[in-house]
């Protein structure tokens, strides 16, 4: 049984639709709500079926509810968060986001919303957007991080963690800046070196891609995602990513160099290093 | 009805493996032999209940074959193409193989073997090695790329095309070097970056593993690959995959530089440009 009643979800893209279908789902008796800019969303949301209440007034969506969930691009939260904080709140209300940057939002919301605010970042997506591709099932077996600060509150730690592994989620905690670092490893870095891939290989002659099997199509997949989306992510964790790419520069190039000299053992060395650490990655549990 | 009476493969792993299946399959009536360097690979072609004759002497196993496939490291290719010409060719036999690279392979082979030889590179294969995951369908909507020369005798070639469309690849053709350069940009480019990516990721702090998603698992697959097999492949490739890696290089220090210098519409137009050139990697086809 959740401790939710009302959870108001702001932006009904792949991800706010995929939290609304899995709480349709696996939360009985909560009433879902959907924010948006624009009136036309109403249409879309109806078209996946999602039975929800529809707002395009930030103030009015947060009335009451007892979660509200930011799913908007990362730059629009100051702005929402400040509307919200003018709303009628309910008393137990917290809000949280699903941002890919946190540093940022944290230091931009926890001002204006104060203890009611704690960021989540659940590791999921697509290359695709829009309500049209999100799935109830999203979240089964994603990291979802969370990222609370010294002015979190205990329970309201432990509501958050209940509503994400309610989705399917496996809980990871860290500080707002330590999460930005990790995700520039782990998320924007490879991002910007499946961009680079891709333009190395192509700007000089497209037509190599009647040529392409799978290991390009994998290395590559990301690079297909919405570029107003990851300019904004980038652009919200630029120190961090920059530092990674700088890293990824010193790597190719030594890389480079060791082809240069047809240092095979070298060579042989650097792809081992790179095969175990890929290799602790954990599988992807087999679906029933 | 295949013009193929016997096929001769060199090399029981994923792709002399998946040959061998794809064969039995589809080409009824035509036998297969396997060449391998150890007894041992007899046990491991039998426990994948292949019908096949089992040879360790390569003479022996190219005597009056009708097509003679090396699907072995591309290193070893010279020596192995010098013992097939010493022996008992059939007066109508061809000799292909399955590498990544083809300059130095056809400036080996075709002293040797003549216009008996005549390069291909299916454009299939995976992370993964060995016959235990070789699979019928692996070249099935696969590219298959054919390097034919001035050498070349058209029947040959059309014979050749004829084996790998029944397989299920579609056929393109480049000159050797051409081919080279072809793939650094679609295959060994996209390798290297994956293994760069892995390094620059989680050199530094391995841990970050835990939380990874689509994206990482993705970009990062193929820097799971077998070490040795791709220090063969880089080193066969050199000069067209540091070009490559250079361009690489280049592409990403565009990069860092716009990100510092916070210039968030060129950063959109860099994403969007990848983003075109990867749209246009064709889907693949839905399976029945």
């Amino acid at each position: 049984m959740s401790s939710e009643r009302v959870i108001s979800i702001y932006g009904p893209g792949l991800l706010g639709g995929s939290v609304a279908l899995a709480v349709l789902e696996r939360m009985p008796g909560v009433q879902v709500r959907f924010w948006a800019r624009r009136d036309s969303a109403e249409k879309q949301i109806r078209a996946r079926g999602i039975e929800a209440e529809f707002f395009t007034d930030a103030a009015a969506a947060a009335a009451g509810a007892s979660l509200i969930i930011l799913c908007t691009p990362v730059e629009t939260m100051p702005g929402l968060g400040a509307s919200i904080a003018g709303a009628d709140l309910a008393k137990d209300c917290l809000v949280t986001d699903v941002g890919s940057v946190k540093g940022g939002v944290v230091r931009a919301l926890e001002p204006v919303l104060g203890a009611r605010f704690i960021g989540s970042h659940p590791m999921a997506g697509s290359e695709k957007t829009g309500i049209e591709v999100a799935r109830a099932d999203l979240f089964e077996n994603a990291a979802c991080l969370l990222t609370p600060t010294t002015a979190t509150l205990p329970e309201s730690l432990e509501r958050l963690r209940g509503f994400w592994k309610a989705l399917g989620c496996r809980i990871l905690e860290f500080g707002p800046d330590e999460h930005d670092e990790k995700v520039a490893r782990i998320s924007h870095l490879p991002h910007m070196m499946a961009v680079v891939t891709t333009l190395a290989a192509l700007r000089g002659d497209p037509e190599a891609i009647a040529c392409v099997a799978g290991g390009f199509r994998d290395t590559t997949r990301v690079a297909a995602g919405d570029p107003g989306l990851w300019t904004g992510i980038a652009m919200g964790n630029r120190p961090a990513l920059i530092s990674r790419l700088k890293e990824a520069a010193c790597t190719l190039s030594e890389l480079v160099s060791l082809l240069e000299r047809a240092d095979e053992s070298a060579l042989r060395q650097f792809l081992a290093e790179a095969k175990a650490l890929r290799d602790t990655v954990r599988p992807l549990p087999s679906k029933p």
